[in-house]
């Protein structure tokens, strides 16, 4: 049997675009090749509560309706109303008619709306007993012990690390298990925070990899079921994944919200460099805007780092010294209320009014700002709310500052294989080598008020993603021989608990973990 | 039987002080009295996350140790952790003896992380069949038919509009149908955003009112299940719940944070008018700062009527003429990218740079900014983000500007009640009357850019609460003879899908409807 894996970028709620997308997938092929397409392909998702809308379900239907009429094999996802019945559903059609329907039984949480369904299908296909259904709902096959000859799993597996080689883990075991040739078609795209890394797979009754497709990339590729052949592919790394990821963040952002430039402030430091770096290589430099907004604290290396990272990637930029916005509010503002000394209310003046700055020119340019917070900032509350932690999307957000620098890393050393006499790296080294500051008051250093990133870094993750308590991360340092003691622990899990209230207002974060603050993490801010 | 209703308040993971507030309440009766608290009055909630941590079990069975050790009789409600689950319990003690548990079976979506429970519980009280569980799963006892003598639910229940009637109502079937005195012990107190209207009460086997604690404030109350008498209270209405409700949510918002003090812009608009009125209700006249920030673009009966909202409430109040900061920003940029002609960008510098001010007397004054942004608003994207959409918390984010007016109204009626002569009443008539403009280029008024509010609010609510497309929406309008055609009611439509990226961005939403924004309603950004 020959299938043709379509691993699609579908927009949510683009009904037009996307019928056009899988239309011509099927157009690639000919008419005995069974066309598989990813979970909700008709309408995108993540949905929320555009299942509350009828329209949803009839603009699915009348896009089933075209798909149904170009009397093809395919199996695709949509959403489907049956009797008052709201059902994430899977079709297979044959010939123009609908052969089988598999409804999600078990629901993820970002099935908002859904009603639960009946789980997978088994039907007979060309002489052979064809399974299908959602990832969420495999244990049905196991528990139903059903012979089946080939198993074809349509998804819209979120990205974060880890996931694709534990998914791929899982499924040898399943393809082994029931002997079966297994295919799995997983979107790929980006939708808000959400990532889709792609990776669709087929894999023989042995559980041996036969196909593999890009990670965060579209492509359609097809199969002779017969004629499987193992392959060998080595895992992308951690930084790969990451790089591609973030990139294709940005790029969906811009394109599916019809934005063309990007805007973001170029400080020197190397969150900045990095996110204009990512952002160059997803919109092209052409479409990247760099705002330098100097003050009297900053140092002449940050504006010369700025100027490198500017230059080396050849983006438009501007230098916008903020001293007399900044003298000009002050004194109004001390005017009013005098005597007060200079605090971190002076400070946040700085960063509103560079943030007042970006959105000016954003404006101007019809542009979008970027965000360039980082993970370790966002947890501890270190940024100013309506100035350095506004923009329309945060792409290092799910990103610890060990990570930011293990990443430009990577950047600047991929570059380097590429172009080995380059001196214009993408992201300056000594962006990258420097010791971290706001520059919000003379000589301030992030290590005045933080302890070392990677030690800061280190307790963030076992207290955000593990879900360590202080006494347990105590334990955990000790037993490692880390330096930190529990005052420091304790002081930061209070930062993170008391700055709740900020990260609620903060920019879509784009989510690489399995615990993205904002998407994924909520505690109470009361 | 002699049971007492404690309508608590209890904060987020306040163990220490929820843990005093209870036994304060046991010390208040003889320890013939049982006394009944509300769903997670140990730990309080929302807890989100918190139900990852080790924490929140070993601080929640610590208090269940010190409340055990009272010897008294009582149900509570807390989180338990039993073989590696994790519960959302109700435990019944009698004499120092644990003498039966209910764990919540129906989880809500607000129950992340916590285990499916077994449901309701039914044992033997001083000689009568006590049932007791939470709100969810109270159809067990319907299908167990079980004969109960009293049961007894112990709830969180959010507040919106309607809730408390219809739950009243519910119950009362429910009493009657098990022929069953009935007690609801209800929590009340804000979490962030959410709201937990009280108004607890016990039912005779008759259905009948026989008790009725306040709405929105803490009571404790015994009742003599053999010696009920049927009362009669009338409900309050839509505007004194909504006017409590909001109060609740600042001083909550205020008190559970340690914050005393709140900084306001005043405009001279209803929307800020009635904010600086309900935050002087709920914090006092003495913890309220009121800044008038005029520009160029400010009528001279703007900066009035805001100079008498601040007098008529006798709150401290300044002066910060923003015409120079705006110039000093105006022209930097502009002498970067010179020939640009005033448009949306400089109409937004001058609502960021009062965000600028604001948070700069927040700063100083250690204070909290509230947020004045209205339903209306907010649905339509008609704000400034990083500039009049800021603030810690927003009270007004669930009122459509109708009901803004609605409740300004409302609130002068009644201190016109109390106060038949004065002429200061807390919202301005003028600022209630006149049109409203957001007065950021010469002239400007809402009604330039939106249809009438009346119009606008009715295709929101359709849309928004309803669920009502387009094509709907246009039906219903002919039906009614109301005014406005598909061309408006598809751009309003549109507006509020191209702004869901700003509201995810927006403060903490003080929800008093069932579809609030933030919390309840979702929808794609890209």
């Amino acid at each position: 049997m020959k299938i043709q894996i379509n691993q699609l970028n579908p927009k949510s709620l683009g009904f037009s675009f996307n019928k056009g997308i899988i239309i011509d997938c099927l157009k690639e092929v000919n008419s005995d090749v069974l066309s598989v397409f990813p979970e909700l392909s008709v309408s995108g998702g993540i949905l929320y509560n555009s299942t509350s809308y009828n329209d949803l379900f009839a603009s699915s239907s009348h896009v089933c309706d075209n798909l149904i009429s170009e009397k093809r094999d395919l199996i695709f996802g949509t959403p489907i109303e049956i009797e008052g019945k709201k059902y994430n559903s899977l079709v297979m059609i044959e010939k123009g008619e609908i052969l089988a329907l598999a409804t999600k039984k078990n629901l993820s949480p970002l099935d908002i709306g859904f009603d639960k369904g009946e789980g997978v299908e088994t039907i007979n296909y060309k002489s052979q007993v064809l399974g299908f259904g959602f990832l969420e709902d495999l244990k049905d096959f196991v528990e139903k012990k059903t012979n089946i000859d080939i198993l074809i799993i349509c998804s819209n597996t979120l990205f974060y690390h880890q996931r694709q080689k534990d998914l791929l883990d899982e499924l040898v075991v399943l393809a082994r298990k029931l002997q079966t040739t297994l295919v799995f078609c997983n979107r790929t795209g980006a939708e808000g925070g959400f990532l889709f890394s792609g990776g669709s797979f087929i894999l023989n009754s042995k559980g041996e990899l036969c196909g593999l497709l890009p990670h965060f990339d579209y492509k359609s590729q097809t199969f002779e079921t017969t004629a499987l052949k193992p392959i060998f592919q080595n895992s992308p790394s951690k930084l790969q994944n990451l790089y591609q990821a973030l990139t294709l963040a940005v790029k969906d952002y811009f394109h599916k919200n019809q934005i063309k430039k990007a805007v973001l402030g170029l400080s020197g430091g190397i969150d900045s460099a990095l996110v204009v770096a990512i952002a160059v290589n997803a919109l092209g430099k052409e479409n990247v805007i760099g705002i330098l907004m100097p003050s009297e604290y900053s140092s002449d290396h940050s504006i010369k780092d700025a100027l490198d990272s500017a230059k080396n990637l050849d983006i438009e930029h501007y230098i916008v010294p903020i001293k007399e916005c900044f003298e000009q509010c002050s004194n109004t503002f001390n005017s009013i209320l005098p005597n007060q000394t200079f605090n971190v209310a002076e400070e946040n003046i700085q960063s509103r009014l560079r943030c007042v700055s970006l959105m000016w020119f954003a404006n101007k340019f019809g542009a979008a700002l970027l965000n360039t917070t980082n993970k370790s900032e966002a947890a501890v509350g270190y940024g100013t709310l309506y100035g350095d932690t506004s923009g329309s999307i945060s792409i290092l957000a799910d990103l610890y500052k060990t990570e930011v620098w293990e990443l430009s890393k990577y950047i600047n050393d991929q570059w380097l294989k590429v172009n080995p006499n380059s001196t214009q790296v993408p992201i300056p080294w000594n962006s990258i080598n420097k010791a971290p500051s706001a520059e919000l008051r003379p000589g301030q250093k992030d290590s005045d008020s933080l302890p070392d990133y990677d030690i800061l870094d280190r307790i963030l993750e076992e207290h955000l993603d593990n879900y360590r308590n202080s006494q347990e991360i105590v334990e955990i340092f000790e037993k490692e021989s880390l330096r930190a003691d529990k005052t420091i622990i304790d002081r930061i899990i209070k930062l993170v608990r008391i700055n709740e209230w900020k990260r609620r207002q903060c920019p879509t974060a784009v989510k690489v973990t399995k615990n993205c603050f904002g998407i994924d993490r909520r505690v109470p801010i009361s």
